[in-house]
């Protein structure tokens, strides 16, 4: 299973060249992950645990100049671990993949600033995004 | 030889967490290029004849709270390709590094919208920066 | 005739506060406006013909924290002038309006970089959206 | 006493037509108002004694393009009342003046999310910074 967030294109995505600018596409992933959080993960959790990114790392294929379709940014889980876990990311629409980029987060006590344990509910919710 | 960038941490960097948000130093990464392209590259150049991002590679180690004293930025090159190189960056203070990356860039033509190969005077200024 | 906009908040677009920022809303704003032109006037238009703002004001009435449901830019027109027009907005959902918010707007010619008559064509679609 | 911020124009402030955008310059006036607000105020203050943005107004002078150079937000207050305060602003460099701006803030309790009086202190402080 895989989660498919729609991101609207803002004109304030845009460069100086007139495309998504290559910064934007991680803020894209950021809110593919928020998104993914809140749908999935957020009644489970207490506020404080939250996950912090550790990696990420971003292949761009094709550029995208500005459109009034959104852009679908397709997240799933490549690796479950103990207190982190792996993501996998697609930037792309019906026709073309313009971004690639996989990150690992890992779990995170926000109110206490350190590294937490995935809880039971957590990995199971994960555990149905996986494709290792 | 490394290029240092001094880049000013605003306000509006913090995210909701109240630290830098990790997109951000994505953004801090592209000032330090643009003012490294600005010193050492724009005066050989064409103003067509730019560069774009083909890979990026964040590794982050510490969080960064608002601060009122700037970030440095530093940058170098680890491979000098036709028409394309690879830089390594440093996201730090005098105490402390934060965020590690590295990046492939393309030596593009952005009127054709295509890639071209480095000029003879861009290859000479990035070998000053080469540390492969 | 007012013009509705359907604004997504981002996780981005919220402040060390935890709430949509106040320089925000005048993005939220701008995207109100690029979404306007490019339904209504972008087809009588040649691609130089633009317009910039020229005067903004804002009076924040309540803090948006982050919410899944998008807003809603509601814009209007005020007044019609030879190569102006000026514009009235609310931030709002069903039930509450956030910001609201009015603007002098130029047309302009982006390549001559100068001041221009508003078309004919430019002049009947703003006259579908004044309320003076 | 005017208070004057350096503030480092970033590519990532230029839109799609090579210009600072007229959101960006909101961010400037956001970053002169934090820096005033750290240097003078911060020490006479608890952490949850903020102060919010009412209302903002600003007039587009002229279209700043990219820069290295920094470029000045000068800030003064124009009004001390009970619980709010007003300011100036203009964005400038030796030679021009690109926005002026106008604003008023509201004292803030960030913790019970409602406007309080303004401090002794906060008086004394905006009091120098005075021009009516």
């Amino acid at each position: 299973m895989r989660h498919a967030f729609e991101c609207a294109v803002r004109f304030d995505d845009l460069d100086a060249y007139g495309h998504v600018n290559n910064v934007t596409f991680a803020e894209y992933l950021q809110e593919a992950r928020v998104d993914f959080a809140h749908r999935y993960l957020a009644d489970d959790l207490s506020p404080h645990e939250g996950s912090v990114v550790a990696h990420q790392s971003l292949d761009y294929h094709r550029p995208v100049p500005f459109r009034t379709e959104p852009l679908q940014v397709v997240l799933w889980v490549t690796r479950i671990g103990r207190s982190s876990f792996d993501v996998a990311y697609e930037i792309r629409d019906a026709d073309t993949v313009y971004v690639t980029a996989t990150g690992a987060l890992v779990a995170f006590d926000v109110a206490a600033e350190r590294p937490r344990p995935l809880t039971e509910a957590e990995r199971a919710t994960l555990a149905k995004f996986l494709e290792p």
